[in-house]
Formats: structure tokens, sequence, C-alpha cells
């Protein structure tokens, strides 16, 4: 190839990059920001969909949609809210187009709209509005809503998946009588978040608190879940805010509780999005192409049948449609590239590129000695397994390359954790190998600002388990509670 | 209730959109036009996604995903694209609010874009200026793609699913090396939306060509589906384009065939869209409420336990609970309904006006006798079935009533179909019931737009099958080659 992958060393950027061209994951968009979603890298979101969606179920959530469109001047209820978005938005001003005899196609001035409309960014105005009109009563409560939807934030600097202008994302919007059941919501939908991330995208995460800095305008507490990219990047991988009566004060949201009193309703939001395809990327994959774990990866196992003359190919197909018919029967998705004109280098190639956890090669011997080559993606070990045991051999390999790939990426970020009680260490660390910085914080946003500026890392988050240990903030001198998580992020 | 479904006899209209009301499938929206689809609507557009989906998978074609902004000097470039929606189209214009401080929030006029993005009708047009960098060789095509998306087009007149600003829909759009494998590809599609509607939502359909006038903007040809409502309107269920080469031309996507010599390339496309549920719901559904084809029910079966004291109570709830498990192993949707605080007589009725097929009634004395009530909600029939032969017989009550839907829809609409042969008896019919009037046309857009104007019915198609028949045009007195299908529609 003229082209090829650059390596992780060489450019890690362009490397990311390339990944996605070569995988075929996605394409840049005549629209500056938007990007074009490619089969493969479709079929990757519908995995994390269907597995999110059916979690999100279990745990009492119903799907809804809401309109793309919210009025300007809901945006500007929410003062905090308002701030967080009014500089990166859509605005629709006119409904029609016309035909100027000069200048062609042109936006039509009699249709401006009597209020702008902004592309949602994220919907909690337009659903608070909602809501305010739906919950009357305690017996209307919880309201526990998600949607699966497209969103869009004016961004100027964009990377695809990691930060695009338009994205593809759930937002998850409840309603409670309580500020316990709604802080509880918050958490329940962190482990859901967090399980997702460890169990099905073999992504270990840290689960935390935002600084009052990081959190979402509008919220009172963002929680999130924190991934560790094999560059020294962290990423924050989805976030779950606890919303407090914010939005309900600001859309006038009242319910009637068992006392017959009105109080405001309480409130929650959380989403993930086509970011997680990012990290997913820059966990896993490596110089040779892209690396899926087996749970969301659209096609787990690719057959090659080898065969060099006309009765070889009838006798080699045969047995490749019957393996195929075994091991779709056993909840494996596979399949058999019986393409002519491509040689079989070719396409193992293709399948190392594209991730394919497994890759099988089938030749005239195999079908005679009833064996079968089995390649293994995430470290190359091949072996020849008896035709009999196949179906078995695949699920037991299909797992240990899942839990091959989690121990792998949690092993890595162990090697990129480190704790440190002074600034000078932090900042050789950083500059040394990056990662994750365990380092004592005052709680000040004065400290946190400074650091930022010196050294470009943020607080990631204040970690729910580990985090209280008596110390002292060295960049500040003053007292501390514990060691938060830094790092330079995504 | 206070408050209850007007009759479709007393007033179709408000019928339909009581429907929707009482059974919490769609909500008015602060946006006009848009609509909010409830968790009710949602869940029955999953599992009608699903199974189009499925479909449209077994035939080859793969989801992808295209931004949600086409460049406005895109639109322009299909002469007929356009005329058919430049006129009513959202014009993102600015990138940026800011806070006046005497007006408050306002867009900000130095966020002026530099050419203005249109919020997609449709993708057509972004999709071929990709397809032009895709498609190099014949070795690239087909490219058989679809897209779950959002759309949005500027309506004047809306009505809750049937035609709204926003709307879901799919949007299949492929790519071919011959004008023999588009157009066979345009009636594979068309016959996946009948094989849809008549199986899965138990509406059946009439499946042919639109006139000249009636095509979508850019289309060589457009083919339909088209139901008929029970207020005698017809409604266009599913449109499939044949789309010749002329947004190849427009975004030059050429290929190089296999004698080496530069094509354009043939294109299809096709959509079926929300607007579905309002079919749904108006052809099947009565005075008392929505009635739902089993396959597509989000809950197919719902269980009420009835009890008095306390001690019946367990027993009643455990039996409950053992049928719940019995039937959802049989793979059917049931809910139990164990909410205190409701009569049973009040969950019968949200059941029916919800449009869940069967509803079970569980007692002391069935418990007792091991036998349970079983109510459908098609025809109001009840029975007692043994307990023993319950998961049998409610899959063999689930076929009947998706099996006996179609049956009286298809019923329906053989009534309100008459063929005629003078302009009076057409406008006769019209006027007294309605449906589908098939007469003789003479193939001029003069005569169809006369018969238009006139009596206010449209030519919805030429049917596929059935339409040879020489006769003469009873309006223009003109030679015919067959009879179209004209109806009042939505």
């Amino acid at each position: 190839m003229a082209d090829a992958i650059t390596s992780r060393e060489q450019d890690y950027s362009q490397w990311y990059l390339d990944i996605i061209k070569f995988a075929k994951l996605a394409d840049y968009s005549p629209v500056r920001g938007c990007m074009i979603i490619r089969p493969n890298g479709y079929a990757l979101w519908e995995n994390m969909q269907q597995a999110l969606d059916k979690m999100f179920k279990e745990t009492g959530h119903q799907n809804a949609y809401f309109p793309i469109f919210i009025p300007q001047s809901f945006l500007a209820k929410e003062a905090d809210h308002v701030d967080g978005f009014a500089k990166e938005c859509a605005v629709v001003t006119h409904s029609r187009l016309k035909v100027d005899p000069e200048l062609g196609l042109i936006v039509d001035p009699d249709s401006k709209l009597e209020e702008n409309l902004i592309v949602r960014p994220t919907s909690e105005t337009i659903i608070w509005d909602t809501y305010s009109r739906w919950i009357q009563s305690w017996r209307d409560l919880p309201v526990l809503m998600n949607q699966w939807a497209n969103v869009v934030r004016w961004e100027m600097r964009t990377r695809l998946f990691l930060r695009t202008m338009e994205f593809l994302w759930q937002e998850g919007h409840t309603a409670h009588s309580t500020e316990e059941e709604a802080v509880a919501e918050t958490l329940t939908i962190l482990d859901v978040y967090a399980t997702f991330a460890e169990d099905f995208m073999a992504v270990p995460v840290i689960k935390g608190i935002k600084t009052a800095s990081e959190r979402f305008a509008g919220a009172v507490e963002t929680y999130c879940i924190e991934a560790m990219m094999q560059d020294g990047k962290a990423l924050q991988a989805g976030t779950s805010h606890f919303l407090g009566q914010n939005f309900a004060k600001a859309f006038d949201c009242k319910f009637q509780n068992k006392n017959n009193e009105l109080e405001y309703v309480w409130a929650t939001s959380w989403g993930v999005s086509t970011r997680l395809i990012g990290a997913l990327i820059m966990v896993h994959s490596d110089d040779k192409g892209l690396v899926l774990p087996p749970k969301l990866a659209p096609t787990q196992v690719a057959l090659v049948p080898i065969y060099r003359k006309d009765e070889e190919r009838e006798s080699v197909l045969e047995e490749a449609y019957a393996i195929k018919k075994e091991l779709t029967d056993a909840g494996i998705r596979i399949i058999v590239d019986d393409r002519d004109g491509f040689r079989p280098g070719w396409k193992f190639n293709e399948y190392e590129v594209q991730g394919v956890p497994v890759r099988l090669a089938l030749g005239p011997r195999d079908v005679a000695n009833s064996t079968i080559e089995v390649a293994r993606r995430d470290n190359g070990q091949k072996e020849t397994v008896a035709r009999a045991d196949l179906a078995d051999s695949i699920l037991n390999t299909l797992e240990a390359i899942q839990n091959g790939l989690f121990e792998r990426a949690l092993k890595t970020r162990e090697d990129m954790t480190a704790s440190v009680d002074s600034y000078e260490d932090f900042k050789s660390v950083l500059d040394s190998k990056g990662g994750f910085v365990r380092m004592h914080w005052d709680g000040t946003g004065e400290t946190e600002n400074q650091i930022k500026a010196e050294t470009k890392a943020t607080i990631r988050c204040i970690p729910l388990e580990g985090y209280e240990e008596e110390g002292v903030d060295p960049v500040s001198g003053k007292p501390s509670k514990g060691r938060v998580y830094f790092a330079r992020s995504y």
C-alpha cells in the first residue's frame, strides 16, 4: 500500500485519524466539523446503543423523542445553562430560500422567524418545559425518560468522534419527588455507564465528581467516568448530572406532594455519545489497525476460504458455509469472505485493519484433516483447532479476548497512574509520560486554575473511591481532604 | 371521565387527535409544528424500526449516518430538487447568541455564517456529494445504505404524526452501475414496504407509480404504497424513488465500468416515516381508543389482578407473576398491572384506550379453578381459558387478532374501492363515501389537474397490478391505457 497507518510513536494524532480512515469508521463531510459515520462505525454504535438501551430499560427507563428545535427564549431561562451553550449554537432564523435573478439561491428575507430556534445542544430546557405540563402530583413521579438523538454544538476545533459539531448520543432526563431519589438516580446511571465501559467496551474507568469549573451548565453536581488513552491523555467517557431544582425553578415545574403541598421537582440528566467510539479506538487499537472488544464488534469472526483450483473451491466453500451456520447458531457474528478476485493475504490484512477479533483460514488440507486455523487479532496468536471443537473454542477465545483487552487496558492505566506529593514531580510526570496524576488539592478554583494555566492539566475528577486522605496541596500549601485525579485530556 | 374520546362519526379529525392524546402517543411542543413522541408512541416506532431494519439488512443494506446540515449551495445543484424543497426549510444563518444589555439574549451578528446551512429535508444532496468521493470503479458498486434520522420540512399545516415540521424516518440511498439494477432495487424496497405494511401493520396497500406531478423532486419515477383510512381518505405510506442519473450528474459522480469507460452512477432513494404511526391509528382504532396489531404492540398482554382482601392479594399476585414468567418465556410481551390504588375497571379502560391486544383478568376464583379470563381488544370477546392452555391459547389469539385486523382492514378498503366509468359517478362516489375510485385516465397532467381542481381528488397511483385495460377517460374523452386510483388524501 502506498498509504499506510502512521505508527503511534511517530504521530499519535495522525495514527488515530488513520485508524478511522483505514477501518472505514467515519469520514469528513463538506460541512466543517460534521462527520459522516460509515457503516463500520455505525454498526459499532448500534451495538453500543443496544447494550446501553437494554440497561436503561432494565433500570426502569423509557425512550421518548423531543423536538430538535429549542426556542431561543428557553435557553435564557436557566442562567448557567445559557452561559454554557449560547456561544456555540446553530441558530435557525429563516424558513425559506428563494431564487434571486442575480444572486441565485438566497435566504428569503420575508421568511424571518418571529423567534429564532436553536438546534438543540442538549434538551433540558425543552424537556423541563414539557415536564411542567405533564407533572402535577407525586403520582406522576418519577418520570424516567431517555432519548436517542443528534445534537449540535458549534465547536471550532473538531476531531472525528471525539469532538464534532453534530454528534449522536442518548440523553436521559428524569424527574423525582425528593432530592435523595434524584441523587440515587444519578448514581444508578453512573454505575450503568461504568459497567458498560468496563464490561462491553473493555475500558476501565474512574468514577468521580467534577469540580465546579468542569460541571455541566445548570447542574448542582456532575458525576463522570474518566478513561485513560494510550498516549497518556484522559477522556471523559460519560456524565451523569444531579440538577437539583434548577430546571424545575426555571420552568416552574411543581408537584403536589403527599401532604398536599406544592414543591419543585428534583432532576437529573445524563448522556454518553459517539465520542465513546473515539475512546474505544484509542484504548485498544495498535499500529496494525483497529482492535475491537468482541462484545461490540459488528463482525466477531471472519472466515477466509483458501483454494487454488476450482475443485478445491467447491469443497472449501461448502465447509465454510457449514461452519458459518454452526457458529451463527451458537450466537457468533461471523462472515465468510467468499469474494473472488482478492488474495487471501489481502483479506487477512483487511480484517486486521478493521479489528475483527478472530480470523479463520480454511484451506483444502484443513477440510481433509477436519481442522481450521484460528488467529486472534488482539495478540496475533494462531492455532489449529479441530473442527469438532470449533464453536466452543471460538466462544472461549472471544471471551478471552474480551477479558484480555480489559486487563491490558487496566494495566496500561495503572502504569499511567502516579501519586505525587510535590508540584515538581507533578510537572515532571506530566511531561515525561502523562497519564493520571493523583495529587492533593485544596479544593479551590484558584489553585485549579493556576495548575491548568501552568501545565494544561485539569482535575478530571474527585474519585468516588479511595479519595479521603488528609494532606497538603503542594501548589498552595493549604490543607487538602484527599487526592484528586489530574490529567491532560481530550 | 370528564374528558372522553370523540366518536369517529361525530368528528373524525378530533377522534384521531383524541386517540393520540388518550393513548399518550404524542404531544404538542412549544415549537409550532414539532411534536413530542411520548413513550407509548416511541415504543411503537422502535418496534417498527426493528422489523424494517431487519428486512433492510436481509436485503443487503447497511446503516450509516450523514450530517444533519446541508450547505445551501448543494440544494441548488439539482434543479427539480431545489424547487421541491427551497420553500420549506429551516435555515441556519448564525452560530452564536450573545446577551445584549438592552435586548437580552440575541443572535450575535458577528457569527453570521459564510454559507447558510439547511437542516436536511432529505439527504440526497449531501449523500451524492459523498458518493462522488467514495465511488470510483464498478468494484465500489453497488452502495446500499440506509440511515435512521430526523428531518425537517417547514410545513404550515401540521397534524400529529401525519404531517409535522420535524419527523423521524429512514432514508435509503443506493448507487448502482446499471439502470436495470437500480430499478430492481427500487422495486425490492417497494416490496419490503408493502410486506411490512401488510404483515406487521396489518394495513393492506396498493403498490403503484406516482404521476409526474406527484413525483419526488429529482426522481425519474416514484413508486409508492397507498393505504385507505376509515374515513375514506387515502394515505401515502411509503415511497421508493428511481432517481436515474440525476443526482450523479448534479454531483459529478462517475465510475469506471468494466470496459474502462466513465459512466454516471444510477441511483435510488426510499423512505418511510413516523407518519406510519398515523396510518396505524387511522386504519385500526375505534371509538374506544387505540387498536394495535400484536406484532407491533409494545405490550401485547396486560394482566389485571383482582382481589378485595389482603389474603387474596397474595395468592392472586403470586399466580399473576407465574403467568408473566410463563408467557414471557413463550416470547409474549406481557405486563402485570399490580399498582395499588387503581380499580380494576379503571385499569381495563386504560388498556382498552391504549390498544393492548389482549387483557387478562385474574381473581381469587380463577386461581382456585386454575382458569383465567382472556379479553380481546379488537372485537371485545371474552373467554375463560384453562390455566394449563394459557400460553398456547394466547399465541393463537395474538395471531388471530393480527390476521383479523388485516382482514377487517382489507374488507373496509374493498368496500371503499369503486370502479366508475363516468365523471358524474366519480364525483358522486367521492362525495358520498370517499375511498379509492378506479377510473380511466388519459395520462395527461391537464386532465389530472382539472380533476384535482374540481374534486380535490388526486391520482394516488397507477397500480402495478391490474392496470392494463383499454378504455376512455370520461373527463377528457381521450383514450386511456387503464384505470388509476383516485382519492382524496392526507
